[in-house]
This record gives structure tokens, sequence and C-alpha cells, in this order.
């Protein structure tokens, strides 16, 4: 079978060829449709982040599949049925409490591997096999975007453990601010948008009008603010102290200036994973306002099965034209070079490998 | 009446004559019996935080009270109840969304008063009036101990709101750290200890042996941890990483060195409130620290009658011999340096005005 993958001495995705795998005990053969693309396997690509599977000289990428079960190989699926795969498995030596329990999301560096990120081939390529515990079903309908599960799974488990680090007292946001515009932050924000929980919307970017992800941004009825003329730190004085932020970037700034731009009671759910950067901060005063402003800062990263469910549920209720203007271009095999594009035009892509 | 103040152009507590106050609609009148005294009264005495009533030339000082109610006039309260008052009242404007859904501790800057500390004054007299609802009933046998109420009262909202940021997900900390050895830091430590969740608590302080507050850790089963020789961003790496860390001395790094004390999945909760200080931090790795391990930062101020209620409940299972070495004297007015002093052999004092 083909499957695209980078290898330890190159620069860019490649298609490979590679047998095609044999379902264990417990595990199903999924044949894919579509994996998404994302910030994260730019960074594979790149060597910023993750990292091959032992003793390979390369990595499958794709951690964003939807597929169809081929052979259900004894679980509790049926040929025929539309799957999601989650992302973090069992490390190689074995599984542990947070396997266990079913919330892998939470297991520590060096307690997982991810699928197509660190230390396991991921789902880009015509067949891949998974655990049934690790399988979410999808509505057929719902099968061409299902790749989008994934990335609004993360955003779901952000809202759930942001949203519980407030749930102590009586909090009623009605504004929140997205950091990033990439494929990430416009998900979350047409996310926050369906909740109708928030009345007013920010979306920062740094990207010069006309552009697509600002039309996205404008048509959800939030409103565009651009990082080089409005930084985080002056957002609150400039537009409104927010009850909720959600930094998506990785600019690690970022982290410390949520603290000035939210709201007494305020959180920041922070997602972006930044590289290595020292700089002075204004500590003192920092400090002092998370205390005396009962705020809250929350890191998340990946997500667990019920987060998931949650993400397909949310998949079906976003509207059609946001996502026919999210999706820029699902691309076959041949077509790499468009699919893992980085211009301003790209917003979100996949790889498709086959239909139902 | 007797009361205790500080004035605008004084630098030490000192002995006013003031008439003794009438209880208005929906007031008690209280005959105080003890009135506690930490840090936020000496900074309030310094300058470096609170302010004076409106008008008013002086500040009874005083936030951690414990009276009997002389008259309750019409109020749900009997003569004789022991009472422990709550800080914050509604500001001079008027009443706001936070008191009435009985939320005050959740109020931002400028939306409350603070008894003893900000705006209003204190408890520290012979007499005081308040709210009804703003007094808080305790069994006889702990009114001499009520003055404690209100520091516990903070700890447990510290520990409501930031053990419900950690509710996402099954959490079971072992492990806790305490920054500061005052007399809250080592309220704390009893609480915590208390609880039997934790099986290994610390405490940081900067003191040299022979020292009571040293001797209170240790007899909590807790290791000191002298912060000249481990400073908290080294903790993790010379003790263990913690999964609970509680921020009470104020000095503006802890909030940030905190991140690197958390075990993944762990919580920090800030209460100490700094001056202003600008200082470099290693920003890139801490931001992916809270992201990839989950971490969470939560801060804290004041606290609610739910949270006083849960104090009572608390205080009357502390061990005596634990509350005995805490308490290091309670004083007549005519002993107002020994109640304020500040050297290593006082941990927490009172002043006492009557008894039942």
């Amino acid at each position: 079978m083909y499957a695209v993958a980078v290898r330890r001495d190159g620069s860019k995705p490649e298609v490979l060829e590679k047998p095609r795998p044999e379902p264990g005990p417990g595990e199903a053969l999924v044949r894919t449709l579509r994996v998404g693309i994302d910030g994260t396997d730019h960074e594979v690509i790149e060597g910023a982040h993750g990292g091959y599977p032992d003793g390979e000289d390369h990595l499958v990428l794709g951690h964003e599949a939807v597929g169809v079960v081929e052979d259900p190989n004894g679980t509790r699926f049926q040929e025929g049925d539309v799957v999601v795969p989650t992302v973090r498995r069992e490390p190689p030596g074995g599984t542990n409490e947070y396997f266990e329990r079913g919330e892998p999301d939470m297991a520590p560096d060096g307690e997982y591997v991810e699928r197509g990120i660190v230390g396991a081939h991921g789902f880009m390529s015509e067949y891949f096999t998974s655990p049934a515990d690790c399988l979410v079903s999808l509505p057929r309908e719902l099968a061409d975007l299902g790749f989008l599960a994934e990335p609004i799974s993360i955003s779901e488990k952000a809202f759930e453990h942001a949203f519980a680090s407030r749930s102590a007292f009586e909090w009623e946001p009605d504004s929140a601010l997205v950091l990033g515009n990439g494929s990430l932050g416009l998900l979350t924000l047409a996310m926050l948008d369906g909740s109708e929980q928030f009345e007013r919307l920010y979306c920062l970017g740094r990207r010069d009008r006309p552009d697509p992800s600002i039309d996205i941004t404008e048509e959800l009825g939030a409103t565009y603010v651009d990082s080089r003329e409005t930084p985080v730190s002056a957002f609150a004085s400039t537009h409104e102290p927010v009850d909720f932020v959600y930094e998506a970037t990785g600019y690690a700034k970022h982290a410390f200036e949520t603290i000035d731009a939210l709201a007494p009671n305020g959180v920041g759910a922070l997602l972006g994973v930044p590289t290595d950067w020292q700089f002075e901060v204004d500590g003192g005063r920092l400090h002092r306002e998370f205390v005396l402003h009962n705020k809250a800062l929350v890191g998340s990263v990946n997500s667990h099965v019920g987060h998931f469910r949650a993400a397909i549920d949310r998949l079906d209720s976003l509207p059609d034209a946001f996502v026919d203007d999210l999706v820029t271009g699902v691309y076959g095999l041949d077509e790499l070079d468009a699919a893992f594009a980085t211009d301003d035009s790209t917003i979100k892509t996949a790889v498709e490998f086959g239909s139902i």
C-alpha cells in the first residue's frame, strides 16, 4: 500500500510503498478515507517536534484520520463502519494507569506514543490498524469531514479543562479571544460561536487583507485583531478584557500576556507548543493580577475518546458554509505539494485515499 | 469603646477611642472576643496594601475576628451566639451581582470594600456591627480559636478553586508543597495533612534552626525546605515534582517557578500578593510545560460564607497540639507591640477584647 512519510534524511513528505498492516488481537483494519494536515505535521516534518518509531528510518505522517472498517477482526465494529482513530497509544514498555482509565491525554512524556507524531507511524496510508478502543464511530454522512474530529477534540478537551477551573463559582463568560487564525484557531472560533454562550468573539492573527482566514473570522461575527497593531498585552485596553482566551499560536509570550488580556475571574487555555525563549516579564504585576482577580491558566494537550465523541457531535453542528471555507483543498497522493502548502490561501487541507 | 487603628500620619497601630457602633437594619451588634493578626495587617500598616475609608484619617485594623452577638437587632441570631464575620462588604456605590449571588470573593477591584483592609474599618475594636448575612455561627467551644476561621477560609477557597481545575480527569494527588511558613502556610500545611489525601508534604521557608515554624512543619510530618539552599525552580530535581503547590509568600518569581515544581497534571494555587518586579523567565519552556503536561495555575483571593462554614468544620478537626504551637500569643490592648511583633518566635497572634 501507499503511505505518506517523512524520512530521517528527507526534508519533505514523500510517498512510500509499505506492506498492508495485519490487525492484531483487539484491533480492526481500517481503509483510510482522508487524513487532515495541521501545524503539528509541519513541525514533525521540520524535525521541531515528535520523533521516529524505534529502529525506523521513516515516520508515516498523519494523526487526523477518518476511514472505513475493512476487517472488524472480531471487534465490536461492522465492516463498512466509518471511524475516527484517537492519537495516543501505549508506549513500547506496555500500558499504564492513564491508558487503563481511558485518559491517555493525561499521560506524561514517555508514557505514550502518538501516531504520526512521536514514536509510532501515523494514519496517512491506504490502510491502518488500531485497537477498537481507540476508534470512534462517525455517522456516514460526516465521513468526508471526519478528519476534522481530531482537531475539534483538542478544543473539546481544552474547553472542558478550562471551564472546569471556573466551576467553583458562577461564571457567565460572554467574551472570548482566540490567539491564532490557523485552522485550529478558526475551528475553535466556530465552536465558541456555535455554543451561543459568547456574545463577543475576537481572533488574533498577523495577516493582511484580503485574507481568507480574516474573511472566515468576520463571517463568524468575530472581530479580527492584527497582532502587529495590537499585541495581546494591549488587547484589554484597545478592545476589552475577555472572559476566555484560547492560545493556539505557540508564541511563548502569549501565555504571559494572556493574564493581562483576561477579565477578572477569566481563564486562559494554553495549547500552542513554543520553542525555548527567555524574555523579561512584569512578573510582580502578573502574579498579583492572577491572585487579586482570581484568574487561571490551564495547559491542555491531546484528547481522549470522550472528547472525540463530543467533537463528532460538534462537527455535525458546524455551519456548512464555514466548513466549506475552512477546508481549502483535499488532494490525492500525486498532489502532496499542494496538500502540504503553507501559503496564506491554504487553511485546512487533507490527503484523500479513497471514498465510502 | 477602644479600637486599634493605624492613622494616615502614623506608622504603627495605636489605641483610639471611638463611639460604639449602632446596628442598622439587618445588622447585628457583636461584642468582640479576639482578632487575629496576619501579614496583610502588616502590609496595611506599612501602607503597601489596602486603603482608608473615604474621608477618614484612620483605619481600624482587623479582618480575622470572632465575637458574641450582643444585640441581634431582629436578625436570625440570638444574644450570646458566637460568630465570625466575613471580610468583604458592598462598596459605597451599593450592591452588585457578586454580592447578590453570595460570591463577594469574586468581585473585581472597586466592587467591594474589605473590613480592616481597604475602604472600611475592621473588627479590632470592642464592638462591631455587621449584616447578619456576613456572620457565620461558631460552636461556643471554638470561640477562643474563632479568629483562625478567616485564614482557614482563604485556603478553603483556594483548595476549592484549584481542585476544581483538576476535576475534568481522575486526579489523585499525593504530594504538596506549601510556599511560605508563616501562619497561613502552616495552617494550610495542617489542613493538607488532615485531609489524609497527601502522603508527602513539603513547606518552604528561609529560617535557621532552631525555629518554631520548622518545628511545627516537622511535627506535621512535612519536610522543611530552605529556599536559600533549594529555590523553588530546583525543587522538583532536589525533592520531587509535586501535584499541588500553594503559594503564600507573595514572592513574584514563585508564580513562575511553580510551573517547574509541579508534576504533570498538577496545579498551583496562587495567594500571595507581590509588589512590582520585572525579571527574566524561561518563557518558552514554561509555556511548553504548561501545555504538554496539562498544568494549571489558579489565583485565589478572599472567601465567601460557604468557605467560612467549611473553615469552621476544619478548625474543629485541627490537632490541639498544632494550634497550641501555632498561636504564639494572645494579647491585651496594653500589649500591642507584642501582638504586632514580627520576630522569628512570633507565628500567630491575636488581640483579645473580652471573653464569653
